[in-house]
């Protein structure tokens, strides 16, 4: 449907042949699938609503393997869509026609683990949540952890900046990724592969490549800082009387846990009532209109659970919050946390489920769900808020029987104007990828579009590398 | 003397014309600067280690007019020389021949400022001191903190991607960073100052220009996450037998300390001997072969003082640290700072100064200092270590009465060879500026250099934005 709507057509790279088939069954024995029962679960992604029809997926171990592969592709014209654990929300890491796909999957060992320094260097198909165990055994934990931890990979996670549920606390990727190895569209192998928290050698090239969604180069191997483990780990699970509360808890919660503050996620009745009747998790709290999740990491449990408990005092004393529970052990943390978690995965039992992923000054987080509520009407069959407030991140998601033009219609371009007018961003952590890419427009202005359409052009001369995906399509734009 | 020793040759820009004058004096009324005495000290780094030539400085006030400027020099190939708060200490902030120098002396505006979230917007002449103590009165902190605050811009921070001595806790401008308007050579104006923590629509062009050292563009304004101040801060000054046990106290401590650990310095007995000679410090704690100092930050004094006084007696117990003393109050917290802050100052009275800012793994930064005074011997005055521990980065200064060949012939390659052996990074937070460039392939590959000069053929096509800095000159790399 989108390919329609947006009216893609496929540029014109070489279509796949014997011959080329033949060359990367020699390549990688046993790693070049072509039976479409292999290759299918690799064309659609998780959410189901893209479908490539890649005829030929590639496994490589090894860098020089894909140095390889991106060697042969470039020379002969042939496009290649890299793959990670195929967890992506915005069709990103799907074929859109049939490229190539390049997983990997089979690139899943890690290089060194540094004790002191808390520094992972490891292959880009590891899981993230397999390094977090890995480096949880030495008394560090990963910087970042998202609910699809089980089966994204650490370099899908760089090239699509993700985000998730530690930013709060760790920061982005742009500061925890201290090296990068890259292959590039022609097979060149460019090695930032560092592990140093500091080097102002020239320009930071690998930043380019976290965020650009395969479309400037493949990333092997991450190097990544770890911090230490938390010695005391505390959820509060709380609910609120109004959108108001929750934002006034937030600054109090700040302000009286500080430095121990690892999360603050929100989560409206609406997402609780599907979390409870899809997935049979049971609430912790009396029904609100809006709950809160509250963590704490720190070194030190008794200090950590006087702040909280001055914090929750507080709190309940003045009426920000009407009910709430505290967990200290790690099985009711779980619980707690797969509350707001499997959101996302309670809302595909719905039908069809249009996803946004708005950044907006926290203030404004949930007018834009009111609106599209009132907007929407009957016509949804859910219009749901939840997210990572504490970075003014909002997860829009609207829900129907199934796929409509007409519903689609009346969501955008609306809710994009609506967040431009806040000057957010329609992206905040998911990417642009296949679904999002016309929309740049909203938040980026034209001269730096144009800008990344240089980079590209230089980069990636041949366009062979995820295309169709984060850039507009030249027509409109000029470039290219 | 630089010059000579690298050979470096005027490129073939246009000379300054009494026309160009003119309409520069009619663009910046009053803010054109041609007489010699006026221009001079903007020709002089600080450390007075190179001195350019130019005869023209120009004090814009607005980014329009740096647009204007960059206009004109780009269509008459007039060289530019960005120039900051002229703090740097590489010779990147001066001009090399007769480049005009583009001062953000008058940019020196805050634009807003945001109480809930902390976002700070500003121009890019806005000195760091200033606007620390701007957000401090709002309950904010800025997050990077520098020797040189008294005096150093924020656009020149973010231009070199200064570190310092917040970066332990509240980490690189990479993160902190949120949005950035440059100015791009041909006068166009790049905007990308977005006030969003998350923001994944296309490229992160700003990435590009931290840390470029105003040759890919001339950053005009900035939008920076500042943490809220903290409510107690301590600092430890303690003494050290060995620097095996430098090492082990910061073990000790960041697993004791945990979320409040915010600095960890460290400087060998010589240097607090300068300090002493020519500063009248005093040192408050018993002579050692080395020195600690410890801060801590957070939102609960008590907790942090119990976490401190924990690690103290531990430390002390176990023999790590033979002395030591703790402050609590601003006024003593500032002293015990100075200590450390002002090193970089005393040096300089010791004659010339050969600086090196190193990055290393943590267990070999003072090794290097070792071999580099046994290598020395008698020929130079002083080889001092001290720094930013934590972070592992090694400040190696090396004094003599004056510059001489011969001397910088035994340090040099010498210490880039030795650092390239550690895969370390010969620049950790200063950058390449003039002095280093030629050193870039001890920590960059060949590859990635030929990017980087790509991406500045690219971006400055004509290569008027400080020329001869940050890339390695064309001869021996190829390209340009």
């Amino acid at each position: 449907v989108y390919l329609e709507r947006y009216a893609v057509r496929r540029l014109p790279f070489a279509r796949l042949g014997e011959r080329d088939v033949a060359f990367f069954e020699r390549l990688l024995p046993g790693r070049a699938l072509t039976a479409q029962e292999e290759v299918k679960p690799f064309n659609v992604d998780w959410l189901k609503s893209v479908r490539g029809c890649s005829q030929l997926v590639l496994k490589p171990q090894t860098t020089a393997e894909v140095s390889q592969v991106l060697r042969y592709c470039y020379e002969k014209n042939l496009a290649v869509n890299p793959q990670g654990g195929n967890t992506g929300l915005v069709g990103g890491s799907v074929p859109v026609f049939d490229e190539i796909i390049l997983s990997t999957a089979l690139m899943n060992q890690v290089i060194s683990f540094d004790k002191v320094s808390g520094i992972l260097v490891c292959q880009a198909g590891c899981v993230l949540e397999r390094l977090n165990e890995y480096v949880e055994e030495q008394g560090f934990i990963m910087p970042l952890d998202l609910g699809a931890k089980g089966s994204c990979h650490i370099g899908g996670n760089v090239a699509t900046n993700a985000g998730g549920l530690r930013l709060l606390r760790y920061g982005s990727l742009r500061g925890t990724v201290l090296g990068l190895e890259v292959v590039l569209a022609d097979g060149s192998v460019l090695d930032c592969l560092t592990s140093l928290r500091k080097d102002n050698t020239g320009y930071d090239l690998k930043q380019l490549f976290i965020g650009s969604e395969g479309t400037l180069g493949v990333i092997t191997a991450v190097s990544i800082l770890c911090p230490q483990k938390p010695k005391a780990v505390n959820v509060a699970f709380l609910g609120c009387q109004s959108f108001a509360k929750v934002l006034e808890t937030f600054t109090t919660c700040r302000a009286m846990l500080g430095e121990i503050l690892s999360a603050y996620e929100f989560m409206d009745e609406k997402c609780m009532e599907l979390v409870e009747r899809h997935l049979k998790l049971s609430s912790p709290v009396a029904d609100s209109p809006f709950y809160v999740l509250i963590e704490t990491s720190g070194s030190n449990s008794s200090h950590d659970e006087e702040k909280l408990n001055n914090f929750l005092e507080q709190a309940m004393a003045s009426g920000l919050v009407t009910d709430g529970t505290v967990a200290t052990d790690d099985k009711k943390i779980k619980r707690l946390w797969s509350l707001r978690e499997r959101i996302t995965e309670a809302l595909t039992h719905e039908g069809y489920v249009y996803k946004y992923d708005i950044s907006l000054p926290v203030g404004k987080l949930y007018d834009l769900v009111d609106d599209m509520r009132a907007r929407l009407g009957q016509s949804a069959k859910n219009v749901v808020g939840y997210g990572h407030l504490g970075d003014g991140n909002l997860h829009l998601n609207i829900t129907a029987e199934s796929y409509s033009h007409s519903l689609l219609d009346a969501i955008e371009p609306f809710v994009y104007e609506w967040t431009a007018r806040c000057s957010g961003s329609i992206s905040a952590e998911h990417g642009l990828g296949f679904k999002k890419k016309q929309f740049i427009q909203y938040s980026k202005p034209r001269g730096a579009v144009v800008l990344m359409q240089q980079f590209k052009a230089m980069l990636d001369p041949k366009g062979i590398l995820n295309p169709y995906k984060t850039l507009p399509s030249a027509p409109e734009w000029g470039l290219c």
